[in-house]
């Protein structure tokens, strides 16, 4: 890669970034690609946060932002037009520069998460989902796995208004899924995810009990460091098949790539 | 050069810029010296200068940003503490943000030139100099040629209020050295240096009568590309010595490497 005066820029706005893969792995793409382009760490608190973007948007030569936590709400405010996932989430996590100047932005980490389902060769049609979390990340998850053909979802939140205002959007939006909020987890499913931050920290207690989990449900995680947590780990040593939070981080470097315009291999 | 969540940022704002080989020369520096670190173009005109500056300030991994054309003397403004030499000629080029988080800033331009023409083994010490131009390039190079020892200098431009003004200066800065204003060009020096933009574009009209310069002057010019300006070309010809435009902005590298904070090699 080098990097002259005509070189195009993306960056992507976090904070922290020290576990971020989204430079190396668009780095690697620009360069396989043949494309004179580089993305760069942006480290950014919310204070800084919207100073930031205003100053990226003003580069002639920065044609999209990355944004990731804890900035997928506040960059909404950024963006001329918002797509209909974006929408529905909330948040979202690509923008781009659309030739006529405007700012667009879309949310990819739930279709990550499905394209990573996918890549395992797991179907969703007709399957019931288990997911503990209603937060920003498990609203992404839940929109693109009720998109994706699911029965029905179960979600289970430790603030419960929080997974009952879910359970009613994915309704809202899919009629035809079954979706409902609940005290308790629900083991009789085909998919069982996990979206909460259990399991990020050394000494974190589990979310669910991997006891009560049946082999054939394949169990996901959204953490993407450490890939394996030990609700994986467990999940594994049942005889499930796992998706991992890096699995879903993967799956979605070429689904932006297409949403930023970026010519194919 | 492999990008990560980690690597500092540094960025070079001008206006335009595909011509900038700042950006290699310091990514070149980065990979040789084992630095993580990239150094990005950011192109902005000038409305939008002090929004992108203001962004990139807010960036916890930016460490540095270098000023280009038409960004020099706007920069001024966003710094809490000024270098000397950046005071004197009212313009800077680079700027860094210290361990406590102040920016600093200074201008590299003078002292470029100077180094050029010590590393092609041209004493300064009692020379005398004639520049034509008294702009912001001829103000960082003037004070940088009476700080390197010159005895005295001309300068001719064609605003003459402006080539007294920069005489007086010099003067002032610098006692010792001998600085007038001049309306025709002095042929009688030992160095003649172009610091206007003449030879950049096709078609330009020289900056003087080569026919005029002894073979045993020191010709210099400021433009990078072409680096053999039609001057330059003249000059060689008579058997003159001469330190081109590309040559003062390879000599910046270093010294602002250091500014920067850099570890050496």
């Amino acid at each position: 890669m080098t990097i002259t005066g005509t070189t195009r820029l993306y960056a992507i706005l976090g904070d922290p970034l020290n576990k971020a893969r989204t430079p190396e792995r668009f780095n690697a793409l620009f360069a396989q690609r043949g494309i004179d382009a580089v993305m760069v760490p942006a480290e950014v608190d919310a204070a800084g946060f919207d100073a930031a973007v205003t100053g990226f948007k003003r580069l002639r030569n920065c044609d999209g932002l990355i944004v990731t936590m804890p900035h997928k709400q506040a960059m909404l405010r950024h963006v001329d037009e918002l797509h209909e996932n974006g929408k529905r989430v909330g948040a979202i996590n690509a923008t781009r520069r659309m030739p006529d100047g405007r700012w667009i932005g879309d949310m990819f980490d739930g279709r990550g998460y499905v394209g990573a389902l996918r890549a395992h060769g797991i179907e969703l049609e007709g399957k019931r989902v288990h997911m503990i979390g209603a937060g920003a990340v498990a609203r992404a998850m839940a929109f693109a796995l009720a998109e994706g053909g699911i029965a029905a979802i179960s979600l289970r939140d430790v603030d419960r208004s929080r997974a009952d205002d879910l359970a009613r959007a994915v309704h809202a939006a899919f009629p035809r899924v079954r979706s409902e909020a609940v005290d308790t987890d629900r083991y009789a499913c085909e998919i069982l995810a996990n979206a909460t931050p259990l399991g990020l920290r050394d000494g974190d207690p589990l979310p669910c009990e991997p006891s009560r989990i049946a082999p054939a449900t394949v169990v996901t995680d959204v953490i993407p460091k450490p890939e394996i947590t030990p609700l994986l780990a467990a999940a594994k040593a049942r005889g499930c098949v796992i998706s991992t939070g890096r699995d879903m981080v993967e799956a979605q470097i070429d689904l932006i790539a297409a949403f930023l315009g970026l010519p194919a291999a």
